[in-house]
């Protein structure tokens, strides 16, 4: 189930939910410290492993630049393991909810994403993969610290959990800053969408937790799951009291008018004026299946774009063209 | 016909001709000298003479505000004539192509509106309503000079006429500047659509003839006709250069986009917005009824929309109707 494709649990407010385990194996060093051909050697051994899952393989320097930031676009990859390419490698589900960034920060990052909220699923599923792996390799493992991670911040479970929330209400209301500071206190984290970055466009951000010393992984998801449905309800609330507001009204019926209409989009208009729509729909002033809203900001980013046409599109075609498939999927 | 109904001749860019004549009558000072018992003696003999002809005779005072600024708002009267309108009377043809302000700055001001470039269709009319009058009242006529007036810069033949043209294009090139200097060489004035005004919205001119004495109203009509033939086909040429760029067009497609899904629109907007599907219409890119997006420019004005609805709207209760029409209108 491709998560930009669904809406599941949740899904007009939480967009998606991911799990990610790091993990690495004791015969090699961390992978900072590895040659291109070891680390070659570590994906052909989590390849041998994983050949009865319906995963694919893919040596990254096999990837064109636009198919490999398409991966990131779509949260497949980190920006940094599209960044250098050589010998790694990736295993990917066809639903492209299982990804395994080999050789990234750690030797292995399993990955699950699924749309809306399902923490409890996406964790299985990692951990599944994670059993099978880890009878086979010898992963580092301190008895009392847990997983051995290369970055301090991840060692013990090894587990970042995270879901992605839109909060155009609350940030409307002025209420994040509060918030961020009161999940600071929670153990967790809400920044930007992409997560290393401060700027938030289009009003997504992602929860997640910090600790992964002394907790064990179930009560992490737990906790992450209890305050997530407590942003989530907090989020319904006031986008009811928001679209009370003829001016807020305005904005989305707008909104909607330029995404039907324009000649020319550029990525970061759109996902701004998506925001916008969002509400709508799940406010019941515009039926729209929510889900396409969601598709289209991510298949419409620019690699992806460019990828999905296998050309070389510049900027400005790109955003006609962006335009062109917005009308088509909205009329 | 309405003028503001129909497009008629050039009516794309042309949205409008005026014609008007001012005459005096001998038997009285000028209007500024007039008591309002006297300006309803002048106003009952005109409406006495013209009691066969499909004009209804109109006592200023017994018009509300709102359907007296509405006669403003539809250049029926003058905003002067709004302002003060003790004494004052209008006759008006149901088509409101025929006013006569009886007692504005002259004690006849001979008015006829036609849509699109119809300059001597529109003399014509006014003329045969000035020979009748002419016919029954003593004008004050100079051999030499020709009809006085209150005001010397209407001696002579008493005409104005003019056309409001839509220049969005010629606008955008920058070339309204020396249009401007151009014509008022060859004794005519190109300004913002009231006349009096400098700010201009929704890029509509005022073309009219200045020159009252030593020409013929022939004369002055052709010369007007023939410049204003000129400068529509220069905003021809120049709209289709500009629909060819990809940023005008998109401002086109969400100027139609913002009109279709807006909650709110504000008179001001709503003319800067159809100014640029206007453009779209005319160049074959929209396909809306071009005289549909005249009649909106003039019947959504804030008077005229509280004159419709008998209401006393505020502006904000304006603005979500005045929406709600456009969507009505274009859908």
């Amino acid at each position: 189930m491709n998560w930009y494709r669904n809406l599941a649990e949740q899904g007009d407010i939480c967009l998606s939910t991911r799990v990610r385990l790091a993990r690495n194996i004791t015969q090699y060093p961390f992978p900072a410290r590895l040659s291109a051909e070891q680390k070659r050697e570590v994906g052909e051994a989590v390849r041998e492993i994983l050949k009865d899952e319906a995963l694919q393989f893919i040596d990254m320097t096999s990837l064109s630049p636009a198919q490999t930031v398409s991966l990131a676009e779509k949260h497949l990859i980190s920006p940094e393991f599209a960044c250098d390419t050589q010998g790694r490698s990736l295993m990917l589900s066809e639903d492209e909810d299982i990804s395994i960034m080999i050789c990234e920060e750690d030797h292995l990052r399993i990955q699950t994403i699924l749309p809306g909220l399902s923490l409890d699923e996406a964790f299985t599923q990692a951990q599944k993969l994670d059993e099978k792996l880890g009878s086979r390799l010898s992963y580092a493992f301190h008895s009392q610290l847990g997983y051995l991670t290369q970055c301090p911040t991840n060692i013990g479970t090894g587990l970042r959990a995270s879901v992605m929330l839109h909060l155009p209400a609350l940030k409307e209301k002025g209420a994040l800053h509060r918030l961020s500071t009161t999940v600071a206190k929670l153990g967790l984290t809400l920044r930007g969408s992409y997560g290393e970055v401060s700027e938030v466009s289009g009003d997504v951000y992602q929860l997640s937790n910090q600790v992964t010393l002394g907790i064990s992984e179930e009560a992490a998801i737990k906790n992450l799951n209890s305050i997530a449905m407590q942003i989530i309800t907090q989020e319904k609330q006031a986008r009811a009291a928001l679209v009370k507001d003829d001016d807020y009204l305005d904005r989305i019926y707008r909104a909607y008018g330029i995404l039907k209409s324009a000649h020319k989009l550029t990525t970061n208009e759109l996902i701004k004026l998506i925001s916008f729509v969002r509400v709508g729909v799940s406010e019941g002033i515009l039926s729209i299946p929510a889900e396409k809203l969601k598709e289209l900001t991510v298949t419409l980013q620019p690699a992806t774009l460019n990828a999905a046409m296998n050309k070389a599109l510049n900027q400005s075609e790109r955003d006609v063209l962006r335009a062109q498939r917005v009308k088509e999927e909205l009329l």
